[in-house]
């Protein structure tokens, strides 16, 4: 078992791009504040980079991290775990949702194992960094140890480092995982310190006479997690390895400086541990798209992000994130492209 | 003058490609419904090409159509008339804001000068289709006359045929001219049954001491509208060169089966007035961006659109409708490219 990843240090936003960006806007030639939520991206994106303006992002990639939830067998999911494997199948086959929106916005998809339950080895386009294969339920004890955790959360760090070092300017997590909306409940109960009942949802099509249950296994994993005060073991005890291990390339992209697009729940949760292991983490990221799932709020909210979609989409896979690249590409663009105000 | 434009026919949507659209959604490996909005939206499109999976847009073109308003010297914006002209040379010059957003998507934008004060000729890259150097005012009398507004409505219709006839597979118009949030709003309320202080908004940053004023002028406008059964009457009377302009654009979209995008609150009160003029031509429509502007979601509202996003911009020019493109090309490449469910 490895020991505890060492985690990278990550600088604030750089306050003095963001200040020459906010200048910048207000001698573009159109009204005040008109292109909205787009300027205040674009400021961000000047902090995130330290550039004014900040570079167009030309290169997105996209890192499909996939984990199985031994939750699914006290009945959280409506669906089975093979779904997970079945599904990196078909997105290594380029036939998933997530692939479609890649190629519409000039993505790469990157799929990583990193804990399906059933065996991928030697399925092509895949990286298989297994480091267990799925998690025990999170209702009876903890999902994983705190050295699987860490070990997760470093093939995050890992695959960030591997994709900037490749040319990648700005990456987007998504997540396979039948199940995770459980752990992504009860992390973010736990690090946002919501109730049980305010961020259980029906997931990916959960029966309502199901709902009482899954918040009760909700419940008790943010009650448990609450004795704990180290973020690493709390991921440990109620999370995924997907989870960790998105929550690894945030914390890899932002000690980058390269910006990085929160996807729904899952990412969410993933934004919000991320945030508790190196405080800072959220303020460089982008959230993409609002879930549907009401845990999803409460993590942006609590995090201080505003999502520039809502398109009523609870699929993960980084779909949601996929969309908003060319927002992020526009906003750039336009701040380095528009002309001053008119003399006059 | 001419006389009144022939009005294309408009056919309803294609109720079998839809229906086969529906069914393709349920059958791809996805929890039903979790696109969310971009299912809906591939359905349409299905309805509106009359094919299924519909064509995965390759060629948006936008058409910014500019045009003055009398109205602004009864003090209804707080920008000079001078100002569409200058855009104008901006947009010619690929330094606008449409200009950089355009080029992130992939679309051509096409200039078109239907009604500016200022005088353009020679200005390379434009289209010179001038009616007149703006209209009069509405707040003393008609806009313009029917023979103007017909004039105006052919250049729309003739910009959308050159434009399809050249390979154009989606269609955005959007808009220059200053004043032109009055218009747009009178006619919302004349066409969607509204009152003037449900439509009247502060558009591209007039104070807030002068929005009595210009409520006065739209209530005025809409009584006097009311008066009037012709749609193209009511277009003359309270409406704008550049409104009728995109009206026509969307008449030529909808009768060539060719999706097309409407923007913000001039858009929304082209497309109303389209409407009128051919009932039908707004199923037509996808709902680019939710204006800022009250009178935008009175209109979307009536013609039963629904925006894919709302980031406050309140800008025009077919910045908003130009950033859901690609939104619409996801949701044709997911229906068209997604494997079935896997067999289980």
């Amino acid at each position: 078992m490895p020991d505890r990843p060492i985690l990278p240090a990550i600088a604030p936003l750089d306050t003095g791009a963001m200040a020459a960006a906010q200048e910048r806007w207000a001698s573009r030639a159109k009204p005040p504040g008109s292109l909205g939520q787009l300027e205040d991206l674009a400021v961000q994106l000047a902090g995130i980079t330290g550039t004014c303006p900040p570079p167009v992002i030309t290169r997105p990639a996209i890192a499909v991290f996939a984990g199985d939830h031994g939750v699914v067998a006290d009945g959280a999911s409506a669906w089975p775990s093979d779904i997970t494997g079945l599904m990196v199948r078909a997105m290594a086959g380029e036939v998933a949702a997530i692939n479609t929106f890649a190629a519409t916005v000039g993505a790469d998809v990157h799929l990583v194992d990193v804990g399906v339950a059933s065996d991928l080895g030697g399925l092509p386009n895949v990286r298989h960094r297994k480091v267990r294969a799925g998690t025990a339920s999170l209702a009876h004890g903890p999902a994983m140890s705190v050295g699987e955790a860490g070990a997760a959360l470093a093939v995050g760090l890992d695959v960030a480092a591997e994709l900037i070092a490749g040319g990648a300017d700005c990456l987007v997590a998504g997540d396979m995982g039948i199940g995770n909306t459980t752990p992504s409940a009860a992390l973010i109960g736990r690090f946002a310190g919501a109730m049980a009942d305010t961020v259980t949802g029906t997931g990916a099509g959960l029966p309502a006479d199901r709902l009482d249950a899954k918040t009760a296994i909700v419940a008790d994993a943010i009650e448990r997690a609450g004795q704990i005060d180290d973020p690493l073991a709390v991921l440990a005890e109620i999370g995924g390895l997907e989870i960790a291990a998105m929550a690894g390339l945030y914390l890899g992209a932002a000690a980058a400086a390269v910006p990085f697009i929160v996807d729904g729940v899952i990412a969410a949760a993933a934004a919000l541990t991320a945030d508790a292991l190196v405080p800072g983490t959220a303020a460089r990221a982008v959230a993409g798209h609002q879930s549907t799932e009401p845990a999803a709020a409460v993590a942006l909210k609590h995090l201080g992000l505003e999502p520039l979609l809502d398109l009523r989409l609870r699929l993960g896979e980084g779909t949601g994130a996929c969309l908003a690249i060319p927002l992020l590409q526009a906003s750039a663009r336009a701040l380095r492209d528009m002309a001053d105000l008119p003399e006059g």
